[in-house]
């Protein structure tokens, strides 16, 4: 198989092998909230190591993390293309969404796989990226959406991969096994609950802090972009309804339906069995319903359900919005893309 | 009309008449959050005073509440059914369900009129009560559901008021309009979010600090008490499932479902309106969304609406959840009994 | 005595008298945390209405306050000196100390009683003007340090009062009393806790949800503007540190020192009951230190305090920093400026 | 040397060596929430592996811990001695005070190290232990103090190791070079701030959510055990009063002082410096103060200080109490028994 060369080094970081050299990662970036928790995990890496990490800006004074002294030691640099495609193996991409879809083809270009963890590449329908992101552009690339447990073997092979969304993420591992099955029956319902670090690093009256303690809000009702980001994975529409609730990271999204009849319980259970039996991160718990303090700092994505006689069920999945729904996952992505076990830098690999 | 005399008493407080005697009111169980709330805002109702005051243990020595210092200032006294149906017109039972089922036909019987926080006299089916609420007696007596916007007429003749549930108090008053209306297409899903002084004061694993902070989790999934209170109300089946969120005080609920063929948005708008246009603490936002802080430490309910084109709709309700939830409705309630202007301690009457 | 005639006019609205007008008040900045608290305790006040609120914009169209809807009826209006000269007779300004500096030598000039709650007229000294509020005149006024509870008499003649900062107030209602008696011996050290709120409305770095939550910092160590102020009233140098903790409403102030030698505990109680008597808003707790949510949401300052044998003693002392903190304080202020009981708009008067 | 021959196993898996076999650990207590910590840690250490946990009850079934589900894939086992002591080569008590002094001294008979995470063997003077822990007894066992960046010599050769308490932790790490030096001149003052984690899983009305949320409190004044332990190390006096803050994870304590009269901030500087130069998790942030976020989920321990000229300083110090405060310097000591690089399992070994 034409396993890109920097793939094989890095897989003779397997155990049992004698450690040559890392693969070289690069974060553009690394100041927001998803990029610092690129750096933060990545440090931990055993066989990739970031050899660049750039701001979002093209000027100013390379400068330190505080918040990631002694544990990260490289500093953040003003952003530049050039050094971005030369530093780095693989790129990861914790851009706006315009500047990622400006930047991907030229370093997919120069030989540089990407992934990148904005929207801009989400989307497959041109109609549809028109509608959500008007000002990207596909640039001839062929993106591979990075669910990773869903779709690992195309990430392995992808030059560009398309991280998900934090709620998609959420939304797809627990309803795709059901959706594939083809039990799912009428309407799907996604109420979603977000920490305000899912709002983004920038001070604005909604992320006040004054403005969420002591409240909940519903908000982007019937028009959030990772609507259609749900619908084109699971091939169905769906009600999508995201809350603010007044805590940092993690999401926990409650979702209602019916199965087709006849469906029972347990052929729910053997469904989602079957379909992570494999997958170190998702976790699930059956009728025990999981809480966000489960998976917070963690790359887990924890999912339990009910079914009812009257063939409704309710599934109850939960991540944290920064790991599994952002920078975790695309480390996951990372380590399928360099043939690494899946769990490196993300989980003991006892 | 066989108005009765404390109710004339009472109204003669009423802008511009003279005041010659205030309606005597009685709190038992006034040591937990519900009970609490009553002491503090009838401190300043103009035409009722709290007469007694009991815990719901009938021994102890009287004791003051040090958080409603300079607001309250009598004792509470351990429980005296005798004392209580002396002391007072109209007792608020703020006591656990069997307790309150135990006591309130004597108080009834004594000539006390009763207005019952707990769930004991809520469900009129007798199978349900006897599923839901097993160790309660319905004691002969004839109740009346207190949701004062939707129930005036019968709560100002009641002897016994079942103060509704926190909530059914938020579905109920989105949802009734439009179930009256002939509206409602379908399921009903209610996703509700309470902070966690719905869960009681009792300390439990539920109720640490820990176990909530940085979290959200969802609770009695297909078994909540609540959910037959709503549907017997509402006269048809919904999905109800509670979730605790970190904050104290309120709960916003997020209701699910489809309108008959045909139904417009307007329609939505004008059944809404024409229902709550003289309801005081029923505030209607529209398609703005209301959200938790804007009601908190108020009698409000703050109802909002979408309708898509395609016949979904999505409300969202909040309230909070000791007050309009608890110990507001409790005092609207009295108000409506007392023939008072519903706002009576809740609001300037300006 | 020369009581002016909106005070007479005022005072007939007393119990037992008849009621007939109401005395006029305005609010400059109505939009901020302290502006929409003195429109919501305003709105039940039993001898005062508000007549005109303003942004601190000269420009914009009128607009409601949604979070008051049904609480206060009224429109927040641009900025207008004339308008506001006119409509009151006592006005609040909210303002940004510059704004406030500016406008309050014309309102007094013009005959309107000032209350003014930013920091612009609270230090005397003219070099610690200059330094901690360079950008600020007197102006020719002869402002009055609004701490009611210490200063009555001088606030009942003043033109303008000089509303307390919101760590001052906590500060010295502790403090005066053993200051006063000549108690204090060498250093005093005020540790304060305050929620977000305190650093304002304004969306920045520091006021993100996701700074606070989880968090506590220091801030403004040995250069916070309200240092000088408790200085100047105190009458002795003090070390003052503020830090931010994750609530949206209250402070708690730690207070250290020594007593002058041979001091007993008892002295020290005997001097805070003596102090505050007659203060409906001071609750002393004595060796039960107050907390935070005791005074929450109400005008209370709650003062506890433990002596050691050494010498040594700790105080602790807790407000709303928005109601006794600012607003609450100034609507105290203005009661006593117009003559009335200290507890109108802001307590039963039973 | 006489390194035990555990250590020298333990040390042939640093790196370059070749991992022949792990140090095995137990853990006893590990269903609180140190123990579960020391779990979650001890899940990544690459030489030490958890061969047994145990509940602090004699009874019940074996019982997994979900939180650790895919971390941790043992089961709690009931209290066993004669397990815990054949099982492990070192031995974490993570048990109530009493306990821990009951089964130390056979534990260290029968040949295991202990690293006892109680409060039962941190103080040294008898007239100390009976009044702050008088149920505890020293069994003839010679405890070394564990903070340690301190002790880290002692710690090596010790067989029983009284690991500090998270509020002396913060405490000495920061004020003990200085003390050391003699720049201390007068009285400390340590202003402390909790995170509710701190008061233990047990639920009591003092870790009721509803207490804490929106509320500041100080408890223990003049009379915390933690007290005599800072000063027992310190070698002087000081005031510690603790608060609790509503947030899970954290302490942030304030320590005020003054210096012996010329002492320059300067020199501060760099006997701080001088003390930390090779202390892995020690992060000094001079003159920025640290705040809880930076800290939280990490085994660091920040120190920020401030000089003014009047001889005044104040130092600010924050740790995870879970983790530096608990778990992680538990690890730590581990770390140095075994003669092991100090960040094993804690951090990454760049």
């Amino acid at each position: 198989m034409d396993m890109p060369i920097l793939t094989e080094r890095a897989a003779a970081a397997a155990p049992g092998g004698a450690v040559t050299e890392k693969a070289r990662i690069a974060v553009a970036g690394a100041t927001g909230f998803a990029g610092q928790e690129l750096l933060r995990w990545m440090a931990g890496h055993p066989a990739a190591r970031v050899t660049a990490a750039m701001s979002s800006a093209p000027d100013g004074p390379p400068r330190a993390l505080p918040a990631l002294n002694r544990i990260w030691s490289g500093v953040v640099e003003p952003f530049s293309l050039d050094r971005l495609s030369e530093a780095a193996d693989v790129v990861f991409l914790a851009l706006p969404e315009e500047a990622a879809a400006t930047v991907a083809p030229t370093l997919v270009q120069r030989g540089a796989r990407v992934i990148d963890l904005s929207g801009a590449f989400r989307l497959r329908d041109s109609a549809s990226r028109e509608k959500w992101y008007p000002a990207t552009k596909l640039g001839g690339l062929t993106p591979v959406y990075g669910l990773t447990e869903r779709n690992a073997v195309a990430i392995r092979g992808a030059q560009l991969v398309a991280n998900p969304g934090c709620y998609p993420t959420a939304a797809l591992l627990a309803l795709e096994p059901l959706a594939e099955a083809g039990l799912l029956a009428g309407d799907v319902i996604i109420d979603a609950k977000s920490g305000i670090s899912g709002a983004g690093k920038k001070a604005t009256d909604r992320t006040h802090f004054s403005e969420n303690h002591g409240s909940v809000s519903a908000y982007g009702v019937f028009g959030h972009r990772h609507q259609p980001e749900i619908e084109q994975e699971l091939g169905a529409g769906v009600t999508f309804v995201p809350h603010l609730v007044p805590l940092d990271r993690g999401i926990l999204e409650t979702i209602y339906g019916r199965l087709r009849p006849g469906t029972t319980a347990r052929q729910v259970a053997e469904i989602m069995e079957a379909a992570y039996r494999t997958a170190p991160f998702v976790r699930l718990t059956g009728e025990t319903l999981p809480e966000i303090k489960h998976v917070a700092y963690t790359n887990f994505c924890d999912i339990g359900w009910r079914v009812d006689g009257d063939g409704r069920f309710l599934m109850v999945s939960v991540i944290d919005n920064l790991v599994k729904g952002a920078a975790g996952q695309a480390i996951q992505n990372l380590n399928v893309l360099l043939g690494l076990d899946e769990r490196s830098g993300l989980l003991p690999l006892s």
